[in-house]
């Protein structure tokens, strides 16, 4: 792995030439050819039209509480400050700042009483779908999305992540959770009211799983951290779009959506638990810059963006937490289905070049 | 892995009540959330208006061919019968079967002259693009995809597909050769002209490789290649769809995908070269038979097929060619993107009965 970051950091796609190449994902073996296609530029992805979910009533916007199940979590205004929920009646209530409610029809059901380890893996390869699926709607007005949310608004968000992180990490059945967001009805998202989802599972889902043997094999080779290391190297390469003082924002080197993009934190962390509300503040100051950017550039393009994070603590040295955001510009199609190998039309550099000036001005 | 297929064949999950299960692939280390919303039933899925290429001028049309570049193989009609063109003009002719042209913004391009493997890998972790990208125009009718082509017309394309398997697989800088079509603007085909495509990888892709070294252990370990183990176990599950003398069709136990199937032939073969006209010609029945089902229940829905083979002769005994078939009635959202995991809304044994309904209506 060290040798990708060494050898290969500084190869560049420009604009002007057609430039194919296959490169490797820093940890994943997760391969995509980056073929630019003659002259197109990031701007053309702009669509003037988007397909748009469904209107009609919306059970997220305020006075259809009763349309959800009742809230896991609430924040709720309180004289000029914030209160989280307590009681049954605070749940229902409709003064609230963000919710966090169990989805209707959940990929992964809470346990009827208590369950040990052997109920829930019923084999070798099946196990039961036990866990956590909830949707945080993200504030009561509609259209407040991440690239225009107010700040204070967006930090109630992340701050509701944090929280249903720690009270879902903490539950004996749970060994991930998945916070990941669906921007637009081509990316997935079939409500068009502001929201996140979080799913917590029984077990460490595939990725995630290769991302973090990889980094605990970089760790005991380099006693480094891997994403430290990336850091470093791309600091001060073709493919950084923003750095302040807490956060590092770039375009991975083998990314496989066009526009694609990471935020790591700069200080080494392996979940978002450690977080001070100084960083959450920064945090999405970063977040909404590189949105808001993405989202003048491309036209409101859709989107996933998802956390990745350990919450076993034997992580802590090798693992660092990031947020990976992957415009939908394009289609995983026959090839990219069949062979687990992707296309992106779009290098990089060229991604990172097109969004430091976007969210720089 | 044998353990999968006695311990867990038989679940099976009903219509009629909320199922949820997570199963993992017979080869890959892939999992899958089968997550059955309420009521939801295939023909749910079926959208009365699907969105639709931009109509203009066809390329892929007779009299276009000036808009394609000139082709890697014609058939042509001769008398009664069928020619291979030959010369030069012959791969401009009009008067042609079908063609199979190199993609005009190719993924991975043909080398300019010799080249080494040293050349083509350029570090561990980098390759050259260096391979083929071909597009093979099924027909002259613009509208003849494979539900409704006339079967002589899809024999066409099955040998074509293998002429081009047969010359590509035999350059000695082509490792793999992925077989593939898009159906849709939703499943990434820009334009609605009847094609496939055809791309030759320098290496293995990921996923046909994993599943390579896992038909390999399992071959090791029990001495019979796994698919044709897959195929005595669910022969009289209820994932089966359908049987004949040459090809057997079922839905995968993990599907991933909402009314997946899978075409294996019944004979051992590791990739189609070894086909008979006979065969070539039950493959298209059956194909049309499975996809012409598919189109009646859901309303000719987008989708993606690929053939899984290997061209290494190592892998003869242990390997064994099929078609995956994934109809794309779902969006892989940010929890899938961000955990290589899947939520699948639809059981394997529901898409299995119905789809065995439509074919044999």
């Amino acid at each position: 792995m060290l040798n990708v970051l060494c050898v290969n950091l500084y190869a560049v796609g420009s604009l002007s030439m057609p430039f194919n190449e296959v490169r490797k994902d820093y940890l994943l073996n997760r391969w995509v050819v980056i073929a630019t296609e003659r002259g197109r530029r990031p701007t053309d992805f702009a669509k003037q039209d988007r397909q748009k979910a469904k209107t009609g009533v919306c059970p997220m916007c305020p006075g259809n509480e009763y349309m959800t199940p009742p809230a896991a979590l609430a924040y709720l205004k309180s004289g000029k400050g914030v209160k989280k929920a307590k009681d049954k009646d605070d749940f229902r209530h409709r003064n609230w700042l963000i919710r966090c409610v169990p989805n209707l029809f959940p990929a992964f059901s809470p346990p009827k009483g208590k369950i040990s380890r052997k109920q829930i893996c019923r084999g070798e390869d099946l196990f039961e779908a036990v866990g956590h699926h909830e949707v945080l709607i993200e504030s009561p007005n509609h259209e407040e999305h991440p690239a225009v949310a107010r700040i204070p608004q967006l930090v109630h968000v992340i701050n509701g992540y944090v929280d249903r992180l720690r009270e879902l990490s903490a539950k004996p059945y749970v060994k991930y959770v998945s916070i990941f967001r669906n921007h637009g009805l081509e990316a997935g998202a079939s409500l068009s009211h502001a929201h996140s989802q979080i799913i917590a599972t029984p077990f460490i889902p595939e990725t995630v799983e290769t991302e973090f043997a990889a980094s605990k094999k970089f760790w005991k080779e380099n006693r480094e951290c891997v994403f430290c290391d990336i850091i470093e190297k791309e600091r001060d390469g073709p493919r950084l779009i923003l750095e302040n003082s807490k956060f590092f924002v770039f375009a991975p080197y083998a990314s496989v959506n066009p526009m694609e993009f990471w935020i790591l934190p700069k200080k080494h962390e392996a979940t978002l638990l450690g977080l001070s509300q100084g960083e959450v503040k920064i945090f999405a100051e970063t977040l909404k810059a590189c949105l808001c950017g993405l989202k003048q550039l491309v036209n409101d393009p859709p989107y996933n963006y998802g956390f990745h994070l350990v919450i076993d603590k034997e992580a802590r040295d090798y693992y660092h937490w990031h947020l990976e955001v992957y415009p939908k510009l394009a289609i995983w199609a026959g090839f990219e289905k069949n062979t687990g190998m992707y296309i992106n039309t779009v290098t990089p550099e060229t991604a990172a070049e097109t969004l430091k000036k976007a969210v720089s001005s």
